[in-house]
């Protein structure tokens, strides 16, 4: 009945600040919780669970681990009332048995969140709570059952219909514009001149995605450059004066960066929303910009590289004519000699400057055809490819930091969003692996 | 793999404005809920989800139950995975095997809410269509376990870390106030002018519950007068004029009216915060407010006094002073007799003013000792007590409108929100059901 | 020196919170109009302003004249000091002279109503203190001094650049809308759904000029119909169903009403901004609309219609074309004899049908022929030629109210606003009182 | 007639667009300030106005000090008209033919400000323009008349009623902070760091002026400090870590720094304003708060104590108690062999921190006792002890800055800020010059 149900708001509040709870302060964590879920948890629920995430964060490391552990182990279900649920729906499969069993096997986990979540601030400091519960995942596997749990609530909390997308501009609060210098992933931002150079100039934008109840807090953002030509580098983005091509007419946007923000929700997807939802908004706003490409690194170029692999570590199914090509590039010993030749020389801009050639060709066959099962070994291509944005151009030199030499001896690369087969190309990459690549980059295949 | 499983926005809506789906838009909502749940769904699943809600709302009495005995018999779960899940879990109950238990026996219709609800606009479409769903319960029972999928689901969604109080008053726009016309529930609101009258005035206030996907939606919204003394009638707080009281110092708060707006979103309460976290809006704003009432109906009075029943359906467990004087009360001849003189009068304003003291007596006895359960037989009495509130006051001829002869000879009364208490009350009414009324109260009780 | 001139704000309010001018309440207004000026003035200015414009609020009409007559009487200048600056100007024409003399020469009002406004809430009531004024100036025109000097005061704080143009629309707060309803002066709002159907279909707009300083108050506003076709009658606006063109093109903005709503404001004119903003608004978010007409009442029509005046009281200057037309439409029998045929008939709805020819001819002739000096005798016509734009439309049986028949025989016409010609028009009407108007109307010239 | 004195706004922008004035492009801003004043130019004001004002922005010094210049000679009155008026007024006094005079000696250059004005942006520009005129009067004093003028519009258009106050967090926009930084001229802030433990932490507020037209532009603002105990230094302020009151109940405000922001604003005081605002928020906000003092610095200190002047350059007038005392002080020998002995030592910390004793006593003495006219010397103590503010502690070594010790040997004082008491102060020190001080001070005077 819903009268039992029900948290106590404000005297547990009233209690807090009058310290009734004073003694129970000293409490500890798993005193807390089981107050929370115990048969009178139902009363002064918000506060508890306020507690609950308060005391968390004063946790040491070995105590949060104790935490989870505890979540592990003693938030389960009742293998009776599993094993009856689980007869009944054998012996009649109906909606209601299914309904039952699958009620009667959620883990209690997922009911303890929920009840941490009725409190103001909660969502921020589960988000938070996942983060810390990632960096115990490789040393304790077991607590992936944690971690599965939190992943299906997330996924349900911030499904696509919640977030919204917001322009982040020299308007914009200090709070938030603080995490985005705070929370950029790929091109890093030195200070807050700097941050402005990417976001106040008429031909710069930015976009983010925030959920309502993660105040100021963006969960991912993508800054765009609009320009006049496809740009062939990095620094003619972050170096560029702005106004430049102002009084221009803008012809392309570049998404130059994309940062996840928030680490505790890994896995719960938003960027492909938020590329195409910019897109959409930027036609709207420039009708004359035609063109939409990112300028992405090559993050997994370098290793690739100095592998001694052939080139992929699982061919396409069959005998398609995308295997065929595949099979063909594997047993290349024209690409065999090209990569050891390219991993000989010293990795110095010197280099990438003269060796553009030898560079851009290998990064064309290591994009299409170097693969980890159906799919392409480099992330970034796996993600914006996955997206149904195709290989459009490849630059050598583009990128010359360290990092950059590194990881793609200074490649980066061109994804263009083409909304008229971004369906297309979604469908035949995710079916078959296809990558789709512009007529141009043909003349980089590697012959054997 | 994330990429695999993202929906496609823009591409969707660009072949949709194009009328790429021309053809398709002809296809049956099977069609589209098949297509957007299939294994190719991943592709333009965000335009698929809006076709299969605007499909929806076209769709006839006839058709929407095919649709919901469609989702009851056609999106459960594989019985074989089920079968292998709980074999694997039931030879070792480990933390990894209920996870996937729990997956495996989830009802398939978790993922078709959660993939409808990632198109703009769709958690409003979806309440609505549970609202409809509620419809057809009670003639097909066997969609009760649809309608549990649609709570499970609305219960993550809406929880209370997610909702936000907002002040009702005559700055909000019209686009919300039309609807608090709409939905109020308890003393209607007769045109624009009576809106005026309950949330202008300086002893007037109302506060609402939204949820950010529901756009200028309330949830739930309670009206408040401002007062000195704790008033006697609901027409002392309709038909006063504004101003009456002010100037003077507020020493009562009465909550006089909570409507629940979405039928869509029945059982998923959150009335329960929305009284506490007012009375402490309230106090932070008149510190000079002590009491903080209601001013209730009694719903089921005038059913019990007709009723053959003793005054209660089951008494408390065991020998408890409480269970005691209950069981005195039912075996009371007295109150028998009682309840007959009542029943056997006319229903009329006049009877209401004579026979007070009889009226006020027999409620007290209605709301103190009648039972289903152990709770409460009236509704709104399990509603607040649960909260809990205290019983405070029984007035009667306190509705004279026809409703409040009919429901109740025209009693209401007060149920006492008291910080200090409502913990103490809360475990009390929870765990015994004891109801706590005031001392002045006592001397109502029936002697037999 | 500045700091001599300040006005002590808070602990103004603070004596007055705690009744320190408990005495002085009772002071008349003069007294505390007094001790605002006075050269002790000074201090406490921002709580005595508050005083005297609440004290205002109180006067009854007598007491609100002798404060107005007080003000024309005591608040000039001092003449030997206008003197003094005058012979020091006389001798010296310099520009500090001027200066001086300016100053000497600016009557003391002009310093009480800027004192007035500084108190929060000031600009609300001195605009309705000059609506009081405006209601005397009839009977006392020596007051127009008094008024002269709030235009001048006004002009100021109301320029171009202080304005804000908002839309209005079903979601904005009801203090303003509730403002829209009783402000409409031309066509009258009946309810609030009356309004919803003027400003919540997709094919309906409503605008409005704001001040920051009067908060929740439009100055002016208009609403426009977007439609397929010029419409000929305000029925098809007004009864018309919302979504009549919804899914059409809109090709059509239609300015149908236009209400300034600030008596005080009166002469301090707004409508010419708001229009052709409005024009710019709409052009950019319908590309399609290519018109832009008013459909607005004649309301001088009637009366001129039953005058003995030729047609008009004035000729334009010198012997231009213009001139020449003018003279022989005065002269023409033709015109008279068509005057006294019409001014004949019964004011029905269905003479306004029968005689439809008729009457669009002498509404033309009145428009364009009958002179006020050398500007349109009708003031409707005076604001949107004034404005630039031209004549397109004259339509018979358009609006059959009772108001409609008696002031223009059912006449409406349509001006445009051609933003092409916008200028040329002004600058023709403004310097010669040429009147613009389509070649299609030439037609209904009346031939003598 | 009103018609007849509209700007056209969007004919211009539109005939601006198509580059209609592409041939006027190139006329000189006197032709175009011509073209707005002209007979004709009540057409297209809107856009010959921004043209004005972006083409003042083009011109070098030189071209600026032309342009004003010619405002100087060339928009003055009509002598004649002057002549006329004057004489109407002289026989008949009356408040028409005031009226009329007024008008008639109102400088052309009032109605140039008010077209200027009417398009978007332009009191922002206006504001620069004086700020610009401000570095011309010293070298071209008859442009004093100019600036009068615009003294005279502007305190018309910043009075304190459309004045806004608004809190300055970290919640606010990076436009607003950037010009906080840029704008703090007590006490520099370094980098965005410095800001914001001046602004974010939960002791610390910072409080703006805006005005309407003047979009994301402060006028003034001040920061403020809450503490336990008044701090003696400004090192303790800008220094202390954030949170050591945390926790604390604040006691004190201290206002240790306000700054204007406008330069084109000087002399339009909105400070005495700004602080006794500040003082009620933070009253209402702090209950337990009870003093509010300032933390100022005393700029004229150290050139008093290096000049001749034996202590005053001007007696208070008559033989008031004060002026006694003042005389007394002006003659005492004990005081000159004081100031000379602290003009002999060198100005270091050191000396700052073993002197304190005489520093303190001198700096008593020279803010109760050395004059300018009837009031103090020092700007900072006629700018508080004007608003009501008394005398409240001085502390030595207090601000070892180099411009601390320069300016005032380190010294810095504390001006109170007492509601209860601030208007009696305020009249004693308007009147006749007197300065409150507190009792503890008195220990300070120097015994001759």
């Amino acid at each position: 009945m819903a009268f039992e149900k029900f948290q106590d708001f404000l005297s547990g509040l009233v209690k807090r600040q009058r310290g009734f709870f004073s003694g129970a302060e000293k409490d500890s964590i798993e005193k807390l919780v089981e107050r929370l879920m115990g048969s009178e948890g139902e009363v002064s629920g918000i506060v508890t669970a306020r507690q609950v995430l308060d005391r968390f964060q004063e946790l040491d490391d070995e105590q949060k681990l104790l935490f989870f552990q505890n979540l592990e182990q003693n938030f389960n279900a009742n293998p009776v009332m599993v094993r009856l649920a689980f007869e009944a729906y054998d012996k009649d499969p109906s909606s209601l048995n299914l309904g039952t069993l699958s009620k009667a096997s959620e883990p209690l986990r997922h009911e303890l969140l929920r009840r941490l979540n009725q409190t103001p601030g909660a969502t921020h400091d589960l988000v938070g709570m996942r983060a810390d519960l990632l960096g115990y995942l490789k040393t304790h596997p077991e607590l992936l059952a944690v971690d599965n749990d939190f992943v299906r609530l997330f996924t349900s909390w911030f499904g696509r219909g919640f977030l919204e997308l917001r322009t982040i501009n020299w308007g914009t609060s200090a709070a938030v514009l603080e995490r985005i210098i705070r929370y950029e992933a790929v091109h890093a931002i030195k200070d807050w001149d700097d941050l402005r150079s990417r976001i106040d100039p008429p031909n710069r934008r930015c976009f983010a995605f925030f959920h309502p109840a993660l105040v100021d807090e963006p969960l991912i953002f993508v800054e765009v450059a609009l320009t006049g030509e496809v740009p062939e580098s990095i620094a003619a983005i972050l170096e560029e004066q702005a106004g430049d091509f102002i009084g221009d007419e803008f012809r392309t946007a570049v998404f130059y960066s994309i940062s996840n923000c928030q680490p505790g929700l890994r896995n719960i997807s938003f960027g492909n929303f938020l590329i195409k939802q910019v897109v959409q908004e930027l036609q709207v706003e420039f009708p004359s910009i035609k063109t939409f490409v990112t300028l992405s690194p090559v993050p997994g170029f370098g290793r690739w590289l100095l592998s001694e692999e052939e080139g992929t570590d699982a061919a396409p199914a069959g005998d398609t004519e995308e295997g065929k090509k595949h099979k063909e590039a594997r047993q290349s010993a024209a690409l065999l000699e090209a990569k050891r030749r390219l991993a000989a020389l010293p990795v110095t801009e010197e280099m990438a400057k003269e060796h553009g050639d030898e560079i851009r060709s290998l990064v064309f066959h290591y994009l299409t055809a170097a693969r980890k099962g159906k799919y392409p070994l480099d992330p970034v291509a796996r993600f914006h490819l996955g997206n149904g944005a195709s290989l459009y151009r490849i630059h050598a030199h583009a990128d010359i930091s360290k990092k950059g030499l590194s990881q793609a001896r200074g490649a980066m690369v061109n994804y263009l969003y083409d909304l008229g087969s971004i369906e297309m190309n979604h469908e035949a990459f995710a079916n078959e692996g296809r990558v789709k690549y512009s007529d141009k980059l043909k003349a980089l295949a590697i012959k054997g």
